[in-house]
């Protein structure tokens, strides 16, 4: 059994600008959920491919071992946030196999949600 | 042709917290999906990982042979009930290979759905 | 390169039982969509896998070469209909490769789509 | 670690004809997203096909390396419109490596969004 994959892809990124209801439990927002069911914690690095510039990271996070994290993209900051409403791709990284799942929630009209598991690479 | 795999995963669960509309039709709810198309009963053990606690199972079902069955996460009680409004991932290991999709029934503002398949590890 | 696989599974089948809105278009449905891009026609046997009872089938279509077919579960009635609002899962076999995909549609409060990958079982 | 795959499908296509709320935000539409992790630029040719005559293409559009880029499917118009409300599924071909995600967003009764990754093929 493998415990999943150190390279994961998302191509269709975008954070919805508006929002309706309370926040932050109803912000319209991107999610990664990040798996570990390995016994080593996982450094993982976040890269954000643009349109039209460079890819921008790394975001680093820690997924510990035997834990689930669930990140919001509205919330990673650090080099910098992403943009609302602008399209963007995910490429992950981990040292260890991970597993990755993405899911949109949009509040803009009334609430809609949406998931799909990333692309493993290798 | 195979059958399925005998070790899927979900890194993407949180049940929604508030619900409307008639139960348990409209409860908000996470929902497992097993499909065994072959010839032998399959035991499935299931655990939950948690971002901040140690996994929790197993919780064990069976699929009959040439059967399907559907599971709420919701309805999971033993070893404990998954708390509401709590992020987590499923990990499921069954004796013979098997199919697993993962829905989400979300009725917190209107009703929406979401779906994807589970990760197969093997 | 392939062009698909003969054998996909879909674990999580549950035609929604009410609809709102004109029909046909606003009815609430499971859909198979079926795509050729093959030069010979795909003969395509379709089961159906229930919690309680043996699978129902075949139900047979043809998906020509280099054609798309989308089918509404709702309208396979050969041998016999799939009941609204029970769990079912689906099997397919195809003489050629063929890639699958599941959508769908619940207007019962609403409208809200789901859709997924079936999963090629060889 | 792989960059992805040079030929994608998507069996599921079908652009809503109706929308409600201001353009083009809120136009209903289905949407492919390429994202190009390597280092040179994609020439990707998508063929659609119909349920009911030959498919149409080749659409070309380009994917700069290190570039996400994301095409409503309302907006190919060479060498022809995709008509509203008609089935067709999508074959998209890659001189590099890229991966695909699809998107369909439905706003002819209040908002509702779905998405898949596509099918690789090699």
């Amino acid at each position: 059994m493998s415990v999943g994959s150190c390279t994961w892809a998302i191509p269709g990124g975008r954070i919805p600008l508006r929002s309706t209801g309370p926040e932050p439990e109803s912000t319209s927002h991107d999610l990664l959920c990040f798996l570990n069911i390995g016994n080593d914690d996982a450094s993982v690095s976040i890269w954000i491919y643009y349109g039209d510039r460079d890819p921008v990271g790394p975001y680093r996070i820690t997924v510990m071992a035997e834990r689930v994290r669930h990140v919001r993209l509205n919330d990673l900051i650090d080099p910098e946030a992403i943009p609302l409403d602008t399209d963007y791709g995910v490429l992950i990284r981990s040292n260890v196999p991970i597993i990755v799942q993405f899911w949109r929630q949009d509040t803009s009209r009334g609430k809609t949600v949406a998931t799909t598991m990333a692309v493993p690479l290798d």
